[in-house]
This record gives C-alpha cells, structure tokens and sequence, in this order.
C-alpha cells in the first residue's frame, strides 16, 4: 500500500516549527510496510488543501493529514476533505461530551462554543478519541482511498497514531506487521550492511533494514504475519541471528537510548553512577536526568571547567595537571576516583577532551578524549578520536555516547 | 514573490530525519518577504521528482531544492532538473579543485572519481561554492522561474542558504529586505501580540510579526527598501519603540539565545558563573558549554542528584535539608553559595525542583523549582511553577531559561 502525508499549517510554511510529525509517521509506516511517496505541506488555505488532496488521491491508497482540526477559523481540515471526498459533517454528541469533560479536568475552564466544531466529524466515519488533547482524528474510505487525520501537535499526533491510527490501517494489509529494533553502537551503517548482507538479501519475509542515527545507527526487523504470535515467531530467530552476527555492539532491542539500556543495567544490579565532565560539560548527567526515576541511579556529578574545579573539588593532583595537562589519561583517571568519592557513587565516569574550536594551549588536536571509569577495584582509561573535523556538539555527543557505551560495556563484563 | 521548496531523499520519507531544512529556509524566506506556499518531499526518485519540478513551475516564482547533490549514484537532483528545464550539464574545473583540495585537507584522503559529478553543474547557472562540505550548490532562471540547488545535510544547507542564495534572491526583488529579531522572554506570544496591536496594524514597511518558540517568543521586524541603509534607517526608531512597549523582557537583538547573552555579559564585566544543579541535572551546565570559548567564563558546576551530594560536595547543612526539603528555599540558597564557593566563581545559580512524574515525598507539586543566585555581596532565591501538567522536560527546560534571565536581570541591574 502507498501512503502520502499531508501537513496543514502555515506555522510550517513560515518556518516557526519542522515537519516533525511527517518524520513520526513515515517511521512508523515504514515499520508497518506501508511506503511513503510524498511528504507535501499547505498552508491553512482551504483551496491549496483540496488541490493537494485531489492530486493524492490519484497516486495513493492512504492519505494521511497533520493538523486543522482545532477549534479556530483557520482550522479548516474536515471540512475541505469532506467538501474534496463528498461527505457531510455530523455532530458527535459523545465527543462533545469528552471535549467538555477535558475543559474541565485539564484545563479548569468550562468549553468555549467553538470548540464545537472539534465534535464535528465526517459521516460515517472511524472516530479516533484523543485521550491527550481536545481535537478528535477519524478516518473514512471513499473511493479505495482511505483519508486518516490526525491532530497536529507532535505529542498528540505520535499518541493517535500509535493507538489510533495504526489500528485502522492493521486492518487494511492483510495479516499484522510487526517489528522491532536493534540499536547499535560501535559499527557504523555501511559497516553493519556489510555484514548483514547475507540475510537481508536471502530474506523477503521478515526482512532487515539499517538506518544510520547520530553516533550510532539502528537495524529494524520487520515480519509480516497473520497473527501478532506468528509475526514474533518468525522474527525471533532472525534477531539472534543478527545478534550473533554483530555481536556485543547490540546494545539494547526496542529502547530509546543507550543512557536508557545503562540506566536499567544500574537498577537491576543495586548501583548508582556520578560523573566527572570536562569537555562534555554536563551532558552525560543531563542525559541520565532526562530519564525519570534517575535519582535511584544517578548520584550527581561534577562540571569541572576550570583546573582549579579539577583541583578543589574533585581533588584532582594540580602537580598531575601541570604535569600532564587537563586533557591527559592521569588526569581522567583522577577525575573519576575523585568524583566518585565525593558522590559516593559505585561507578564514576570522568571524561576530559578538546571539544575545540580550537586546540588546548597543549595543541593537542580537537576531537582527543580520555574516558576514565572506576570502580571498587579498578579505574580504566580509553583515548578515543571523536567526531573529527565535525564540529563542538559532535564532539561532545560522540564523547558521551562513547562514555555510556564504556559503562554498558562495564556492567556487562564485556570487552572494553 | 512566491516559493516552493521540494526536498529530495528516500531517508526523509522512511523518516530517518525531519525535513529541517524546510524550516530554516522558510524562516529565512519569510524575513527575505518572500511567501511559501508548499513544501514537496520526494524520494531519490527521478520520475517523482521531474512531477513536483512540473507542478512547482507551474505555481511558483522560486523552486528550491535541497538535497540529492552528492556524489552516489542516486543522486540525481542536478540531471533531473536540468531535464526538466532542458538545460545541459557541464564540468566546473575550479570546483573539481576545490572538491580535491577539500578531501586532502579535510578528510585526509584522495578523492575518488564519482566525486566528480558534483563538479558537473548546468550550464549558465550561478555556482554556489561550497566551503562546508564537497556538493556546490547553483542557480539559474528559466521561463521566468529561478531554480536553486541547496545541499541536504543540515548545516551546509543553512550556510549555504546564508552566504549563497541569500544573496541571489536579493537582486531578485527590487530592493533589500532586513529584518532583526528581537528575543523575548517572560512575556508569551499573545501577551506581546496584544502589546504590539497598534504599531503591527499601522505599519506596513517595515512590518512586525510576533513568533512563538519553546519557553520564549520573537518578534521580527522587516523593512524593505533601495538600500540596506535606508532598510536599516526604517528599523532602528521601530525596534526602539518596540523595546519601549515591551521593556526588559527584550533579552536580546539577532542573539541565538539567552545563555549567549548571559555569556556576553559576564565576558564584558570579566565576571565568571558556575552551576548548582538538581532538578535541571546538568542542563544549564550543558547550555553553557554549547557556546565556543565558555571555559572564560564558566568555570563549572555540580549536579547534586542527592541530599548526600548536597551536603558533602556543596556543603549544604543537613538539618536545612531534613527541616525544609531539598526542594526548597534555603536549600536553593545554601547550593548557591556553596557552589560559588567551591568552583571560585563570581557568581553561582542553583535550581532545585520536582521535574516530575511524580511530586517529592513531601508532596510538593510537579513544576515547583526554586532558583537561587549568589554573589559577592548577596543571594537571592525565587519560586517558580514551571510547566505545569507539560512533563519533566518542559520543566527543566522551563527552570534553565528561567536561571538564565535571572542572572541576566542580575549582571544588567534589572528589577528580578
């Protein structure tokens, strides 16, 4: 089946917000073997939608809209495709209801009259509630085409397809997609590709796909089936043998990040983790903090900027600096016994680098960067070469991507 | 004039990426006065492709593509246009050189022969060189409607739009169009619409419109005129008056943030910051050493995760701890002060709040941070409701940028 997006909002033609939600459910079709063709963008312009609409229409079996479907004027979604496809809007009492219940709860505001409008919904339609803001989606088929929309506000537009939307169009393929993801760290795409090249050209149901990420890059293995039970019997093997292939650079199947995968390994063995951050600058503790329920794993940890932070409050030996300099294997190594005494954490990680622009008064080259992570017994140190020639922020984010990576590696009792 | 853009790459359809670079060069249409009207995705699909070419000239004034320039084998923007408005292709010698130079220099390696189609550019075109990666970019006018070529990834496409098509575009309308923003926080976007009422329905040239973003709003102010003299003669006594209306929630003119105000002022006074962080857990430490150079003014910080790290790294006294809370004012006041203490800083921020899911075990609502910020002479805390019911991130975000206004309004005298 073809898909094509539509997004409705001038908003995106002015610049003021991306296309995030074409990004959200293109993946997401992807996943469910739906191909997308076109991504196309209107502004709230009822005459510019419709044309939109009627050359999708010619070239796809799904036409899936983002946004106009609030309570203003301008929102004007519903009533161009029902004028485009031939349909009337209905008033949905039961909707109407939700939306008044919650102004209330939510908002602490009883409903103005024009979010009306927001209940009115084409006849005959699949309603789509939405349980995390006020504008319902609904779906309908006319013509062999089937018209999806949904809400265009990236939190509720991933929430309606995820438990709306996908729903609907399970239906449609015959059997059930399922797929899951196999994150990577340490192999670059083209290098995995390489090495799964075998069974993704041996297969066609499940199949292999990777896609590169920053700093890392992902394989996605989807199975066709026609039961959810089925579709996972099939794609167990295949993942371990992708795993088997790859190796301990899988770190994680269906997560978010590698922080993520680090946090649980934390969780489940009872430790807890601080950091010491030169280059990185607070990245690494960000990133752990981003995940609720860190303060069971994550202690805290020290930016240290300056020499004299190094020196006074991770206890960090100023005859090491002068001797070595801020970014040296010694230094790193008291940086992390230090921060990890001070937080009386049970794993410290430090990391110390040249994020640049420029080189340090040492000229070593921007992109150096020692790791150090100790622990009871030991405290190990890795030099690596991140992100060269590819700016501050790459540096950074490869630094901390690599220093989660080390602790992952450490938890695990793999190869450093 | 009216523009279309049409993005070319198969990863934006599988949604790998979100199709940013629509954004950043509708923003900068926008300020250049110049209207979008839609937004085209496509895949590296010649067919497809040639259709939305087809379709874009029919309806627009300005065609700009991004991505597809690069030197594999699906990369076929150039051909495809050049068939499309049947133009040849031609070698550029002097950009084969710099594509050489680039690989030997940059990358560190020979180049390789299919790098030479990206010399290859169409015939009478205007080059856009490119010092940011190996595609150029180019040009050229035909039956009225001028097509440009942009690179895809990201950051040559906004340097390219910048220092390239701006450029061009400009000799395109008769004139020059300027526009200033001027950054905004402590005031949402409709409080400022409002505000602005009259000089934004009195003016025509120069213009002024309002924009929202994440925890802060702009206000972009446009003229056009012969001269970017006389432009810029338009807008100073409009930006003024602007200044005059709103007051000391204008933080900045043409500025990328307010950490890169708050960083401005501390250089010029000679001044330095460091952080104590707990619920923004590394946030502002992070936001600060985004910025090239941060080591002259920020020497460092703590993220105190812990009452343990509270009081053993930063000094806190326990019995404010046990007796208040960590969520609390003089526990915000007592991070402050020992945090500007231990890094040797001038001045130190301190956030201590409930970013959620949950509210602490004293029952203290999501949302609820305290920001206290020490120097020589005093300390001040303030309470906030951060975010409410808009989940953890919103909240540390809203928390940063609330201790970086803070610190603001402290370096620059303002009312707090």
């Amino acid at each position: 089946m073809r898909a094509e997006l539509i997004a409705v909002g001038t908003e995106l033609l002015l610049g003021n917000i991306a296309n995030t939600d074409a990004q959200i459910i293109s993946e997401k079709l992807s996943a469910l073997g739906i191909t997308v063709h076109h991504h196309t963008v209107v502004g709230d312009n009822p005459e510019r939608l419709a044309e939109a609409l009627e050359t999708a229409r010619k070239r796809a079996d799904i036409i899936i809209t983002t946004g106009g479907l609030g309570p203003t004027y301008d929102d004007l979604t519903k009533q161009t495709i029902c004028k485009t496809f031939g349909r009337e809007l209905e008033l949905h009492e039961d909707i109407l209801e939700e939306i008044k219940t919650w102004f209330e709860t939510k908002l602490g505001r009883k409903m103005t009259d024009n979010n009306i409008q927001q209940a009115m919904l084409p006849v005959n339609c699949t309603v789509f509630d939405n349980p995390v803001g006020t504008a319902p989606g609904c779906a309908f088929e006319e013509g062999g085409v089937h018209v999806l929309m949904l809400p265009g506000p990236p939190y509720e537009c991933r929430y309606m397809f995820e438990n709306r939307a996908r729903q609907y169009l399970e239906k449609l393929t015959d059997g059930v997609i399922v797929s899951h993801e196999l994150r990577i760290f340490g192999k670059g795409e083209s290098e995995v590709e390489a090495a799964l090249h075998e069974p993704m050209t041996r297969l066609s149901n499940p199949t292999l796909a990777p896609y590169a990420k920053t700093n890392e890059c992902l394989v996605r293995a989807t199975a066709k089936a026609e039961t959810r039970e089925k579709a996972e019997e099939m794609l167990r093997p295949l993942m371990d043998e992708v795993k088997e292939i790859l190796g301990d650079v899988v770190y994680g199947v269906d997560v978010n990040s590698i922080e993520e995968v680090v946090s649980g390994l934390l969780r489940e063995r009872g430790l807890t983790l601080s950091a010491a951050e030169s280059c990185t600058g607070g990245l690494i503790a960000k990133r752990m903090t981003d995940l609720a329920g860190a303060s069971q794993v994550f202690r805290g940890g020290v930016v240290c900027y300056t020499n004299d932070v190094k020196a006074g409050v991770l206890g960090v030996d100023r005859a090491l600096l002068e001797e070595y300099g801020a970014v040296s294997e010694p230094v790193a190594r008291a940086m992390a016994e230090g921060c990890r005494k001070i937080c009386g954490s049970d794993l410290a990680v430090s990391v110390t680098g040249v994020a640049g622009p420029d080189s340090d008064e040492r000229g070593t080259p921007v992109g150096t960067v020692y790791i150090a992570l100790a622990w009871e017994k030991e405290t190990i140190c890795r030099q690596l070469s991140c992100g060269k020639g590819r700016g501050r922020d790459r540096v950074r984010t490869a630094a901390a991507q690599n220093a989660f990576d080390m602790i992952r590696r450490r938890l695990l009792g793999l190869a450093m």
